[in-house]
């Protein structure tokens, strides 16, 4: 047995997201098709973040067991033969036994990008905004993130039951006109959380809408902003 | 009868180029079908440049006539409201009856972007190359663009017959890492001109093939480097 880990860049536009699932097609499971031809044994992929479908990613880390004799550089460049043009696998390392990139994973880093124009040609990358949005009052909202919070109010129905506490260590609102950065920085993500917290953001921007703090104080999910589209989310780092 | 100047921006993936195609979907055939419903006679629209498929475009300009008593104002709100999301009309002037986006335009710049590292998330907007690539010598052959000559062993068969010489006004390289911008300004263009042109200097960026000089002296068109993909490609702006 052999272990590795792949540091993972994908295209989220034709997937139905990262979790492999019977009759879909998802990166895990290409992932695994590409592994397949070349494991003698039974294989093992983990990802750092089960990203949903639509979302993208640039960094997204994987931890793979596989029964080979080959090095790691000669996987990466057989892998990257047998998969598809929208994955690209950056970086594979070979990694102790021990190594699962999703329970080792110290932080997860997400970027929700905001386009401050209108747009056709960009449209399934970024979400535009127009430009008469309040930078101002979105960047003081996106600092009173920061800390260890009950994120109850930002979590879909359909995730996993359990604490939902989440400790957000880094959070940013980069301007790289036209683009508007929603860069988040935690040590984990409730489901649908990241998109939830840039459609709060978002709605601030506009003058409507409770602020976060507010919102989490209420404890009350009618209280957040909407869940935004997938297409402009990106898992940009996995740290370790 | 009325008269406007429309600058359009458009997503060129999923259409078959700019020019009306029966049972096709086209740049042209959206908006003859969005103004269709807001004239009350004939109409002609004429585009300034007649992209291929897949090419797309952040300064295409067409010219409109348009029986309607509407305002500039009112037509740019009506037809927005009927374009399919891969399609923004960014500005509506109204302009003497004698304007003719095509035969009056002085000059249209083309972009080619390449990109400078492997991509899976990006390779439908700009031509991956990877990072081994020889900028400098590229450069060179860039500016060497620049002047009046008969481009024949850059345009592909297919296009229409008469004279191949164009005059370049600009032509630029420009390093914006990871990507690299080919910028082309013209008085005119021949067919697939832009896409040989680049896919020549790409080759001498691998340090391959013959030059733009060279290549422009022989008048052989066998010389010249492929026609890259459309994706890469951009109609940029329209002088007048």
């Amino acid at each position: 047995m052999r272990y590795f880990k792949l540091t993972i860049e994908y295209d989220g536009s034709d997937f139905s997201g990262w979790q492999v699932q019977p009759d879909r097609r998802t990166v895990q499971g290409e992932l695994y098709r590409a592994f397949g031809e070349l494991s003698r044994g039974e294989i093992k992929i983990t990802g750092a973040g089960r990203t949903d479908a639509g979302v993208h990613a640039t960094g997204q880390v994987a931890s793979v067991r596989v029964e080979t004799d080959l090095s790691a550089g000669a996987i990466h460049r057989a892998v990257a033969a047998k998969l598809p043009a929208d994955i690209l696998v950056k970086q594979t390392e070979e990694v102790p036994p021990a190594f699962n990139a999703r329970f080792d994973a110290r932080s997860r880093r997400y970027d929700y990008i905001f386009m401050m124009k209108e747009t056709s040609l960009w449209r399934g990358r970024f979400l535009p905004v127009g430009s008469g949005i309040d930078v101002h009052g979105m960047r003081k909202e996106t600092r009173g993130l920061v800390g260890l919070h009950d994120f109850t109010p930002f979590a879909s129905s359909g995730g996993p039951s359990g604490s939902k506490r989440c400790r957000i260590i880094r959070a940013e609102l980069i301007e790289a006109r036209p683009l508007l950065i929603l860069s988040v920085t935690a040590d984990r993500f409730l489901y649908n959380m990241m998109r939830s917290i840039a459609g709060t953001i978002l709605r601030v921007g506009r003058g409507k809408g409770p602020g976060i703090k507010e919102i989490l104080e209420s404890g009350n999910r009618a209280e957040a902003g909407p869940t935004l589209p997938p297409h402009a989310l990106y898992l940009v780092e996995v740290t370790y």
